[in-house]
């Protein structure tokens, strides 16, 4: 840490929310732009985070036995065509390869911007039979969509994540796959990023494109906007059929498997700035952050109290947390602030007073609660406190989600509360895309999902006045 | 498995090297084929080794401070063409995307075929004072060269690697980091992947293109080719200056930092295959092995026998290690040739006679060594076991190449002993590039490395008859 580097302010959440979600961005250094336009760089810090969430949720998969592969980057044209639905969904953003080394190739190649097409071009070659059945891969890496307007996180040319991948004997399977890890995204959301969610099925107008079924977990941010956490498609078999992936089947004749694939991205830190973050920079929950908890000796020139805060660092390292000591010579407010952009979810401090008193203080950066422990507590009480940081923030989440949420019943009236209250505005539908496209056009929301928890708010659609029996969440997304 | 399927056999590897390795690599599921020309896939069996290889590595990388990061894939092409080596050396193998979207790009953008120019690029804009340095960078991706021929792990145009990056105050540093993480690659190379090398310095022809020196690890495999197996640069503050990286140094006054990089890739899993495989398949270090120890029931419809056996199982993962039982209906042969095939280290047999004599048998993959050892003493002698094959590994390999490297005097006996004997071929040699170019034309060898442990054979080059005074390793590489 550099003495002569400021802790710079940064844009008030109140005053332009935007810019205060850029400068965390840059100012926690997480991102940085790069030359290319719309292309982002993941900082060390960035991409630590990155790291733990692939760590834990690469775990929760292979739980459940899916394994992770590498397909190539590349795409032929011819291949990605196969199924009408997804190329057209695709193809418009794709970056395109047209020349290897020094030869024009003959046909170009997309930089994939998902992976459906070369997972059933290998299971085409590779399965035979039922007995092999089911094939759950996954693979992290980074995909590319020619977007317009870009947002670090949010919405970059290039971003990476993780698709998985699977084929099933049956479509019960394949559903129930499908079901599985939307609850895993759903459960990494609500115990891991402290961000409650609400799941539900994605309308056919916002489904992934050639998909039979996009089920999503959808999440709102401080400012009222919602976010797409993650989705798991289901695709029966069109897509084997398309790209002609068959097996023998228990009745030794030839059949289609059933395919399912479930996606999630670095846009999770993007939420999680947004959920959670406040005026002072990030807010990390601990099992993603990269650093867990910072010791800060205080009066550190006196004698003794580097050794001491040096003892504190290797006791929380023994007890398996991750753990950094600041003995820089830059001031103690400067570290504080720091640590705090960075969003440490716990400080410790220990000076000269507090070794007298055998006692030292724990900050939790995400409600700035002192607690004096008794040194010979200290493992233990880290860990109570990180789990109160973990158990603030999402209450706090919550809060925010349950009281935001607001039943319509016109498309005006979810135009005013949109614009006076904001967050997920809730109404009947009659399921006609048409409406969906009146609710765009004319209160600005898009649908996020038909909620899996549903409630009967009454019989009619909001937008048509014709008989409904399903209710839509509505919002302004990211 | 399916009951079905038959272990086929492999080409034998006297009879036809090539081929051996490449039913290898297709019949131990590890690639396949793309429909992309020049690509391949890594499927679950290959990926798992590549995450083993990747876990160990990272965890010595970051050992010595070096943080992950995430660079863009995409180079613009005036970017590349700042240092001119370096651009000379890749542009000619780039894969150019020239479309974005529906756009035709107004500068067309190289799938990165290293990052040394985005990461100059980035720290050009995030580098001020001396106090940030050292950076030390790594990040793990894929990269495209447009072969023109290409084999599995060893050469095709898409591969995964780890690729590190790293910038220092001062030039012994530099040269410091560049010597540790060749060292980091020699002990991963011995002690891991049990495969010895010769490490040093490749001569100006060998070098990485831009470099002011690359320094390699050369290993031999069992046809006695020669294959390099990771390399490590330094560059001066060459790119530096080109990419305008600056800093204030103590002196107050703008500074080029210097750099290194190095890297290693997918075709170390080829090295393996090649320094360990034998006439049955496949044969892994235990501490890359995705399974160690696979368990087979013998006469399994007996009473108790897989209750048995699913026992010694769960010892075994709760000893810490990686471990599979198999109680298909398949046939014994099918299974223990399946099992060779896939280069599980070691196979552990139980049947109804050896649990009256509480007894049960390993058998290691590597000399096919059978050992009875009593039930209760499982976990230690499991462990031993899997030491034994890590030994017995790296002990032929030593062999291998103990034995197979030669003295010569010129370039007519050099080309005689690789034609009769193969392996490395050691000359003294004057420094000169032409020279180099005579045993290629001649001899059909190429400079492996100047290795550190010189021997003084001679006074003279045996390619021209001038003073000499290095000693060079030569041979037919990979």
């Amino acid at each position: 840490m550099a003495k002569d580097k400021k802790v710079e302010q940064i844009t008030d959440m109140e005053v332009d929310f935007a810019q205060w979600y850029t400068d965390i961005c840059r100012k926690a250094e997480l991102v940085e732009y790069a030359s290319v336009k719309g292309f982002t760089i993941l900082r060390p810090y960035g991409y630590a985070i990155w790291e733990n969430m692939q760590r834990i949720m690469d775990a929760e998969f292979k739980k459940t036995g899916h394994q992770n592969v590498a397909m190539p980057v590349l795409i032929p044209e011819s291949l990605l065509k196969k199924e009408g639905e997804l190329v057209n969904g695709f193809a418009p953003e794709c970056a395109w390869v047209t020349q290897g080394g020094s030869e024009e190739l003959e046909e170009r190649l997309a930089f994939r911007p998902t992976s459906e097409t070369m997972f059933c071009d290998h299971w085409s070659r590779v399965l035979h039979s039922y007995r092999e059945l089911p094939m759950l891969y996954n693979q992290w890496c980074s995909v590319i969509r020619w977007e317009k307007t870009t947002r670090p996180f949010l919405r970059s040319r290039e971003f990476w994540w993780q698709e998985g991948h699977t084929i099933h004997e049956t479509a019960e399977e394949a559903m129930a796959e499908t079901e599985q890890q939307l609850n895993c995204y759903a459960d990494f959301y609500e115990k891991v990023l402290a961000i409650p969610v609400v799941k539900g099925r994605k309308t056919d107008k916002e489904k992934f494109a050639g998909a039979e079924a996009t089920y999503t977990v959808e999440c709102m941010m401080k400012d009222h906007k919602a976010l797409q956490g993650a989705t798991s498609h289901y695709f029966g078999d069109k897509f084997s059929r398309a790209y002609g992936v068959t097996f023998t089947g228990r009745d030794n004749k030839l059949q289609y498997p059933f395919q399912t694939s479930w996606g999630s991205t670095t846009r999770m830190i993007g939420a999680v700035i947004m959920a959670h973050g406040d005026n002072n920079g990030l807010v990390l929950p601990p099992q993603i952050a990269p650093v867990q908890v910072v010791i800060l000796p205080v009066a550190q020139h006196k004698p003794g109290v580097l050794e001491a805060a040096r003892a504190l660092k290797e006791r929380l390292a023994a007890a398996g947390l991750r753990v950094q000591m600041d003995d820089s010579d830059n001031s103690m407010g400067w570290k504080c602030a720091q640590y705090e952009m960075k969003g440490v979810p716990l400080r410790v401090e220990i000076g000269p007073r507090d070794m007298e008193n055998g006692q030292c203080v724990l900050v939790r950066r995400n409600d700035g609660e002192k607690t004096v422990i008794a040194l010979d507590q200290l493992e233990e009480a880290a860990k109570e406190q990180l789990a109160l940081v973990q158990k603030g923030l999402y209450e706090k989440a919550r809060l925010n989600l349950d009281e935001h949420c607001w039943p319509a019943f016109s498309v005006e009236e979810a135009r005013k509360l949109q614009e006076e209250k904001g967050g997920f505005i809730k109404t009947m539908w009659c399921g006609d895309a048409a409406c969906e496209q009146k609710m765009k056009d004319e209160a600005g929301m898009s649908s996020r999902c038909i909620p899996f928890a549903q409630e009967k708010l009454g019989d009619v659609c909001a937008c048509c006045g014709k008989p409904a029996d399903k209710m839509l969440f509505w919002g302004v997304a990211y």
